[in-house]
């Protein structure tokens, strides 16, 4: 028996719901502000908790029509989309049936009879039980066997399901209708005694516990009696006189806790199951999980009837899962394994070693060949690779669950690419089909698929950056640079990075943090590089000499090797074999017809020539985002870097920082040549001066030697310097309005380095971001200090033509959004920098989350990392609200988005509907985009159209 | 000669109109976007820029008609509300003449000549120097004196004056007429030719350098010459013989730069004069000051031409200066001092000792008698003390300025009082007159006048909390405790202070830090206990031996004695004297006034029941903030505490804070007796738990051995439990999802302390705030858990009655105001922490704010420390929002702020605009919050007066 659903499928629902109760966005405030008004009004007068009950009641007294939906080979009432009134599983139950598919029959009861239920005092709707009754005989007539009736029994399986899924509620009771006859009938008609008393000892059991309440343990008490008795410790060591035993044992626990014995009326067994399946509606944890997440209008649950089949009834019967292609190349093969005489527990958990369904052939070609049938039933009524759960019962096959397939990056491209050659799909709906975020595993190496299954895994850190690294573990940057250069591949292992460490980073083929989330340093650096990155393993211990770490009770010297898989989180012992991508025609096709249909540009956030070039492979279409900080961490910039930081005076400053400008400019100049003809947008300086230097003692006191001065001073200074919370402290524009000398260095740097390229025939076309921005006139201030820097520049180069540098900033400050009208009037662009948005909005410091990230992620209370995927209700908000007021004061504004939600598919949609112009992100990630923008485009013109027809019909 | 103005005055205006100009709160938004999309419209066609000047010059087109208003006895033809086209300077010019004070007569050129001078090519108006002409002519005829005339010479000043005042613009030109005629008429009208040539020198060098724009120094390089030629050093040594000489070589510099002699021309001098002022209002640093600041749409400046007086004419000519009440006290007596042959800086300078005014009956009783009748005058006009400038030139009274005066808090309260009493100001008046945030100095001891003006001030840090200490430095919290129980008065000196120093604080009689604002941990928590801080001193650097400090060359060890003043941030040398203060009756007249006028309640923020009783004593009206961390502080609870946080499991964690419940109870029970009757808003543990532990090895290893653990041990928490940016980590309501245990030993604790209350006949009414929120369902979650330990409480105690303790949560990130719809579903009140709301709306951690904080006031970049007043264009705009769209959904839901800004006037304003229930406030700042809720009350009338007034005059 394999009806266990392996999924719920609902939680998509939920979440668009969720996402709608939160406050609308701008463009919506003016109609929803009438409405509020009316609902406030409305809300005024009566108690708020009560709404939901009411309005439930209402819908339970008005309609009171049809109360069982039956569905089989007879008729099939039910369809694919009334999930309101027959819940997600009866819904899906009555469409698999109605395309054809040998599933077991049954019936569904309503949601409303639910609610009925409930304004009725708690009692089963008048009428109820005749309906279920009649459509039992129509199971009888359909199954061929008798609820009741020893010799040929027909059992059942009662199941809760609502519209939304929902835990709490009441589970599953199988093998229904068993009685003392009914399994001495069933042992005789499988001839095989365990079979029917096992069955029947878990109707008991399930039927008490989850029927009547009586407390699981106390079945669990009686069974290790029995076990104790015939001195075995398995479950499945127990005889079958163990067995028969034990439906004795149970039957007395359940007399002696419910006060009267186990009911021997199918119908009566039946009708108690339905009764404690609409209770299960409003137990306390149900209603709380609703309180909670805000469920309501939901009228109630469905019960969903169904007969059993069995794939464990001897030799002709088995069991067997299967996709309708291959789900890791996307191949068109039938692909899947089955068991013989076996439930489909048992495929699942390995217990016994299924063979490949190719094999059926041999032993039962009939079945295979009505499989293949079904396999092509499915996509063309799906139009999608499906996977399915099967069971054969005495050679007659039933097919128990199907659904889309899930499917690697690579073989989601392969299946599109062929269902549009195979007219199943449009090229719309291929681009649809392919999760974008999959994408990355078609750019990256990965790890050997048999090879991992062998590997020991030590510890799932978060998969910060996708990809997979081999080597030996390193601990400080300078170790990872030397043993690297010695031709060695490391890993370079560290509680967490900061900029200091990129050398390090760079040098090592991937990199293990102990702490920090998804948008750490080391995973935001690490997928700009498309290198490998574990970050958040808790479970590592670095230990304080910093020769060795454990996980687990495993220690990992400098000899030892490790693999870590960046897109899985795993860390794993030894050296784990790896392959190589090769991007496929298709991807290639599939790219293509998405870049025909975005309108979203794709930039990349790229800080060196080397990353642009790879971006600009990938298809990006300029630069969102050049962050200037890790320029100064190489050899003498280093140097120069701390001497400006040292000085006193601005004139000390602004001969330190001369020092810096031809590097800069060298910098600015080789990301022209390679984004030659398409836009760069470069942000000014942005952290906190502190993070230029260095903070343990020794580093300090090697600075102060090179340097010449003081051991004192130094620590003077970083004391001077250090932040409670540098995240909110002296960075971004701030720094340029205490020393503006940094900006007009950086300023003429890039204008330098435009002139220079323009006069070697390379189109630069550089964009100035000031970042940080929270008050109109810091950019005012700033504007004005770089224009004048320009004309300076002009000016001593004689340089007469126009020079057209847009300057613009960054909204990543609450406060910038909300008075983005303001600001806008001194900026040529606004680009959002949703990171550090996010990290203020929440109030979450995005190095600090995994302190309880996890927990809210468990309980619910988020439902994603807002780092990786933009929140609309909140971020999203402040966004929409700084697009609407920028555009009041300067309407051909220039949009784009550079943060790191960029190359999250989710969010790129957000930003097609904000109607931004660009989104940026990592160069890994540019594809991602491109697709995703694609599927935004198609999207929205769906909902148009569909909106359109609904017009329509209207009139 | 006195004329030049020691304020500019028009400042506020400037302040209302940037708060205009930003993002409109949601109450205005609806007729706002329809102005913006209107504005949008009209925008998109045109280049920006250009709007002002266009606007401009229709308005210099349209209107033509008289170009310049006469001020004198002969006649007024300006008023005080003509601003807009006489400028700041010429509409008070024309308001006092036309009072009747002797003021000396001139005229103003309108701001509209000056748009016309732009309009017209750069060119005077046709017919302006005819009216000029005119006007002069009149004021020889008032003056009885001639323009050039060398027998009796006219000599006028000639100033710019915009609407509102610009830094850049022409400022004075004085002693215009004077030539080399004139010149030798003045030496012999007034005998004394040293006079005369310094004032022509002063001509010459002014007008070259102002109007004609020849460089400064040219001047000072030939008056260097002269001093060396006469082997003088100071320019008052320069004998008659020199200043002469100086002329001449003045006039050399200015023929040789212009290529044209001086013009001896006095008309010809007043054209040009004019003109200058024209171009200066077109000069870069104008335009780009009104550019930054977004002033826009006006006409130009005005021009004052004043006819001068002078004050050194000889022993019948004075200055003087004077309020016309006490200022110190209030006392109704006419207070100044005056000088005999003196010019106006003279006073101001303090280089010779003025006398009182007293003792002019003795000099000029006339004169005495007048400024009596002036006083009397100005008084009944102004309806309010007044601080007045005048000059006697040879016996004759000119008044040259009055202003409001200013005054202490305690004068402020006296005379508000006497002026209700002498039926000049209604109640209401007296209220509106007193600045509410000068109360404080009434309540706290202050130095003594004279004995602070011998003191040595050795630097001035941050005026964190007001009130004096005096005292002897102590440098870790350990000894100030120590030496504090020893009878000694320490002054606590650290670098910033931490949860950790709080004994150390409440032991010393002050604190001193030398990092961190004005709401560092040091300030908040010094202003709750009204104790003296001067925080953020930052010349002040702690040895790192902890022995002593050094400040700009002094060094103090434990032995010395210093003295704090937290109203002003000075820091003095040695023991200044101090006066207590007494709370006068007029003080409670003035309160008693306050309370009938106001809407808004006010609470106080209170953690200890002595807080609660002496903030009742101050008029508070219940507890809005009670911060449950500092109470974990003491003795035995640290360790209870530390306990828990090292605990590894959640049964450990209980069992250690079931040691914490009885303290917690107590500190509970202690304040519900306290507050008997009235509400106490308890918000749950806000701070991340590292906060607790020890973070130098000395007391981490004592902290081992007392609780038996390794240091090791310790250490590896402590580094578990580090954040980068505590601010945004893990704390507020994020630690009770992660550990609900400690909120259900709070709650229960809340919950027992209540109940023993009620048995004790005490009626407590706890209100719980969750801190903190920002997704709805985190108060969902917790309100239920609270409500979970409620119930448990009452089962266990069998407590039938009913208990009503409103579950709410702070405002406090700005996710949680953009859904406080979804968020007010669960909330029975929202608290505004407007601090942490103020840090993440802004980006600005407020312990690193000093950093760039003194930049952006000095480059007006922001125009208060948001910390200190709420920033209405951003936070406020969040609070407006959460305010809206909380009562969308629960329209009664009560709504309060706690933060810092509850003792701030303008924030209490704020508060009642946006129909807040109650403000919130450290207890000395109660009696502030009280005073400025009633002017807010009464502020709000007058407007809806006005505006009915106003539609009434449409209709």
């Amino acid at each position: 028996m394999a009806t266990k659903s392996r999924t719920s499928g609902t939680k998509t629902t939920k979440k668009r719901r969720n996402t709608r109760a939160t406050s609308p966005a701008p463009a919506r405030r003016a109609a929803s502000t009438a409405k509020k008004k009316a609902s406030r009004k409305k809300a005024a007068g009566s108690k708020r908790k009560t709404t939901a009950k009411k309005s439930a009641s209402k819908a339970g007294a008005k309609r009171s029509g049809k109360m069982v939906y039956y569905f089989g080979a007879l008729k099939t009432e039910g369809r694919g989309d009334m999930k309101g009134l027959l819940g997600g599983k009866g819904a899906n139950l009555a469409d698999m049936t109605s395309i054809g598919l040998p599933v077991p029959a049954g019936f569904t009861i309503t949601t409303e009879t639910c609610a009925a239920y409930y304004t009725q005092g708690r009692r089963l709707p008048k009428g109820l039980m005749e309906s279920v009754e009649k459509n039992v005989r129509l199971l009888e007539r359909e199954t061929k066997k008798k609820f009741g009736d020893a010799s040929n029994p027909l059992l059942v399986s009662v199941r809760s399901g609502a519209k939304v899924s929902m835990p709490g509620m009441m589970d599953t009771v199988l093998n229904l209708g068993l009685n003392d006859k009914v399994v001495e009938g069933l042992a005789a008609l499988t001839d095989n005694e365990r079979f029917a008393y096992d069955a029947y000892r878990r109707l008991i059991n399930m039927y008490g516990d989850v029927v009547m309440g009586v407390d699981h343990e106390h079945f669990e008490e009686a069974f290790d009696q029995i076990k104790r008795q015939y001195g075995v410790t398995l479950d499945t060591d127990v005889p079958t006189e163990g067995m028969k035993d034990l439906c004795d044992a149970y039957k007395n626990v359940y007399l002696h806790h419910i006060g009267k014995p186990f009911p021997q009326n199918p119908m009566q067994q039946l009708k108690l199951a339905i009764e404690a399946v609409f209770k299960s509606w409003n137990i306390p944890r149900a209603v709380r999980y609703r309180q909670i997440n805000e469920i309501t209008g939901l009228n109630g649950t469905a019960v969903n009837v169904q007969s059993m089949v069995y794939g464990n009834m001897g030799d002709d019967s088995g069991t067997g899962v299967a996709f309708t292609r291959n789900p890791s190349t996307g191949v068109n093969t039938f692909y899947g394994e089955f068991l013989v005489n076996a439930q489909g527990e048992d495929v699942v958990a390995g217990i016994r070693t299924p063979r490949p369904v190719d094999e059926m052939t041999k032993w039962n070609a009939k079945v295979f060949k009505q499989l293949l049938a079904i396999k092509k039933k499915l996509e063309k009524h799906y139009r999608d690779m499906q996977d399915i759960e099967f069971t054969i019962e005495r050679g007659e096959l039933f097919m128990l669950q199907t659904r889309t397939g899930k499917r690697t990056g690579a073989a989601a491209v392969k299946i599109a690419c062929d269902l549009v050659k195979e007219k199943l799909i449009t090229q719309d709906q291929a681009l649809l089909s392919v999760p974008a975020g999959d994408l990355t595993q078609l750019l990256l190496p990965s790890f050997d698929d048999s090879a991992k299954k062998h590997a020991k895994v030590l510890t799932t850190g978060l998969p910060a950056s996708p990809g997979v690294a081999v080597g030996s573990p390193a601990f400080t940057a300078g170790e990872a640079v030397e043993r690297a250069n010695n031709g060695e591949r490391v890993i370079l292992v560290r509680k967490e990075t900061s900029p200091e460490d990129v050398d390090g980073m760079h040098s090592a083929v991937g990199i293990l943090t102990s702490t920090g989330g998804m948008t750490s340093h080391a995973a935001v650096v690490a997928r700009g590089w498309g290198k490998c990155c574990v970050a958040g393993a808790g479970d590592i211990h670095i230990a304080s000499n910093g020769e060795s770490f454990t996980v687990n009770g495993h220690t990992y010297g400098r000899t030892d090797i490790i693999s870590l898989d960046g897109s899985t989180g795993q860390v794993m012992d030894g050296s784990v074999e790896t392959t190589e991508p090769e991007l496929s025609v298709e991807f290639r096709r599939l790219m293509g017809w998405a870049d025909k249909r975005r309108r979203l540009s794709v930039r990349t956030n790229a800080d060196t020539p080397v990353d642009a070039s790879r971006a600009r492979e990938f298809g990006a279409q300029g630069i969102g985002l050049t962050r200037t900080e890790h320029m100064f961490f190489e050899g003498d910039r280093i140097v120069a870097m701390r001497e400006m930081i040292l000085a006193d005076t601005a004139q000390a400053r602004t001969q330190a920082l001369s020092k810096l400008l031809p590097f800069q400019k060298d910098d600015f100049y080789g990301i022209f040549v390679a984004m030659d003809g398409l836009p760069v947008t470069i942000r000014l300086l942005d952290p906190p001066l502190h993070e230029f230097l260095p903070h343990d003692e020794e580093s300090q006191a090697e600075m102060a030697r090179s340097m010449g001065v003081g051991l004192e001073e130094i620590k003077r200074r970083v004391a001077m310097l250090h932040e409670a919370n540098p995240m909110l402290g002296h960075r971004g524009c701030r720094l340029a309005v205490t020393y503006p000398e940094i900006l007009r260095m950086q300023v003429r740097a890039i204008v330098e380095a435009m002139m220079d390229c323009q006069e070697a025939g390379v189109k630069a076309k550089p964009e100035i971001m000031i970042p940080l921005v929270g008050v109109a006139k810091e950019l005012a201030t700033l504007r004005l200090l770089t224009e004048e820097t320009i004309d300076t520049v002009k000016k001593e180069r004689d340089y007469t033509k126009k020079l057209n540098i847009p300057i613009g900033t960054m909204i990543e400050i609450p406060r910038a959004a909300l008075t983005a009208d303001s600001i806008a009037k001194h900026a040529d662009f606004f680009s959002f920098g949703t990171n550090d948005l996010t990290q203020l909005t929440f109030g979450y410091s995005r190095d600090d989350i995994n302190a309880f990230l996890p927990d809210y992620l468990t309980q619910e209370i988020l439902e994603k990392d807002p780092f990786q995927t933009l929140d609309q209700s909140g971020v999203g908000q402040l966004v929409e609200t700084a697009i609407e007021r920028g555009r009041t004061t300067h309407p051909d504004i220039k949009l784009g988005i550079c943060g790191e939600h960029g190359g999250d598919p989710a969010s790129v949609y957000f930003c097609h509907d904000a109607d931004l112009e660009y989104v940026s992100c990592s160069p890994f990630r540019v594809p991602i985009a491109r697709l995703a923008a694609a599927q935004a485009s198609i999207r929205q013109e769906q909902a148009k159209k569909a909106l359109r027809s609904k017009a329509k019909k209207k009139r």
